[in-house]
């Protein structure tokens, strides 16, 4: 990381060196905070609306009332991306609990820490440079997602030390695929998982242990506008090793192809081409004023031989 | 919290303060790092290798190799203390994965991040004043224990979100009791529990979602040479709520009683009484060179009329 890059921690834009906080910190101590990682493309946050929702949830599932306007956090987002310089940005926000003296119960007064993070990240597409060299591998890991009922699966959280564990597993892959406590495939150690099956897209239900991530949301609304037929439910590794096509969604990878599933050759295939074409032309029409995919427009339906359709 | 107290940052002594870590730092990010709470008395800190091992555990299970010596983390405790000049103290050293830019995924060369932490905490006993003003409510929450395959139980780590979500439940109580995904007892947010029962003492077993409490075991030695049937087990809530004596056990709270689970009242009794003395002589003992409770030592067997026992 540049040391010439700003940091925004508690309304000041610091450089990166310099921006610390309180080893009392909840956030520190407990990993008691909320976060989002957001993408900028073109100096806007992608999903913005999206992302402030979410952290609104994060927040009230952790009963971290921290008095924070949302136009407040936005404006703190912007200054951070203004003052970096930064139009394709990786943007990171933190809210936790502060400092609180002396126990581990949350006390309603709450003087929260905000911490912002920028670096650049030119965007991909189709005639960038992905954020990911190639394909993923996917390796299934022993460590399961908890329990909703014990680290609530809907909230994006400080306590991160779950995909920590799933990813210092792997032997030789990018991403771990876990399982919830009832065996069924969960998502990755930082991504969502989408695989096609015999009957269309399929990806692991919010009933289970799942971020509802937002690149999982606009991908299944990507495909429903494009009448693939959309599933979620609840489905065994044997099913995702088997698939036509596996691929992951974040906000940093957008939609990423997976090569192999456990060692087992998946690649990518005209599903998930399809669908980056149409995630890559979304963010062309709102960040970047246009349309110029026009031209491949012919591209955009499935082969017409492809059975997965 | 006073400002001149000092802690023990990266092996500096700073004032409190002004004691920080980077906003990169990955125990502030994912709470990915470690931790102990100990209790110093007359100088010298209450099963400190117990401590150390259980640091060294949690520090394998997250595969957190850390590189620092024992006698470092030692020498560091010491130092906090000599510098604070407390004697009967609280401390609670932290070790974390440090900075490491860009991923989730944890890389083998780690610049640990080591704080410690001290303040004032007067030793209770029985003539003392202890560090609860009065036995403990403890409640029944709806958050449970993660199953230790998603959040390894056996490591204290700061991933410490369950344990505030599961107090931030409360609704007039002091502390939470929390069952596994299997619906028995587990522990209390941050305490382990005991029940007295008919055939004599029992705790939940170190096979469920539990961690291994240092106090836990010494309570568990203290009774086996007073010879009270001591058993591990899997248990119910109702079973709590049924038991003659509940108490809780943790390192600044000792053994306290429990008043009340979920309103009902338990109270505390001989068997309670019996092991609070005898972890307070230990500490005489061990800690400031002598056994001036022989007088009492009368008092140290049950009521000959309690069916407890």
């Amino acid at each position: 990381m540049s040391d010439d890059r700003l940091y925004h921690v508690d309304g000041e834009l610091v450089p990166a060196s310099e921006a610390t906080v309180s080893v009392d910190d909840r956030g520190f101590q407990y990993g008691d905070g909320v976060f989002e990682t957001m993408r900028a493309y073109g100096g806007e946050v992608f999903e913005f609306d999206a992302h402030l929702d979410r952290l609104a949830d994060s927040s009230e599932t952790c009963s971290l009332d921290h008095g924070l306007a949302r136009e407040d956090l936005r404006e703190r987002v912007h200054e951070t991306l203004a003052a970096n310089d930064l139009a394709d940005a990786y943007v990171k926000l933190s809210v936790t609990r502060g400092s609180q003296p002396g126990t581990v119960t949350p006390q309603p007064d709450v003087d929260p820490t905000v911490v912002v993070y920028a670096k650049s990240l030119p965007r991909g597409g189709r005639e960038g440079e992905d954020v990911w060299d190639e394909p993923a591998t996917l390796e299934t890991v022993k460590t399961r997602k908890p329990a909703t009922n014990a680290v609530p699966s809907d909230a994006k959280t400080h306590n991160y030390l779950n995909s920590v564990l799933a990813r210092a597993e792997l032997f030789d892959a990018d991403e771990a695929l876990l399982r919830g406590p009832d065996d069924a495939v969960a998502e990755g150690a930082a991504s969502n998982v989408f695989f096609v099956g015999p009957n269309g897209l399929h990806t692991p239900s919010l009933d289970g242990p799942v971020l509802p991530g937002i690149t999982r949301r606009v991908v299944l609304e990507l495909a429903q506008g494009l009448d693939v037929p959309v599933y979620s439910g609840s489905y065994s590794v044997q099913a995702v090793r088997e698939a036509e096509e596996v691929f992951l969604t974040n906000t940093t990878w957008e939609v990423r192809p997976v090569a192999t599933v456990d060692g087992i050759d998946v690649g990518g295939g005209p599903v998930t081409e399809l669908l980056r074409k149409r995630f890559d032309r979304l963010v062309e029409e709102r960040h970047y004023g246009g349309a110029d995919h026009d031209a491949d427009a012919g591209d955009d339906q499935p082969d017409a031989g492809d059975p997965d359709l």
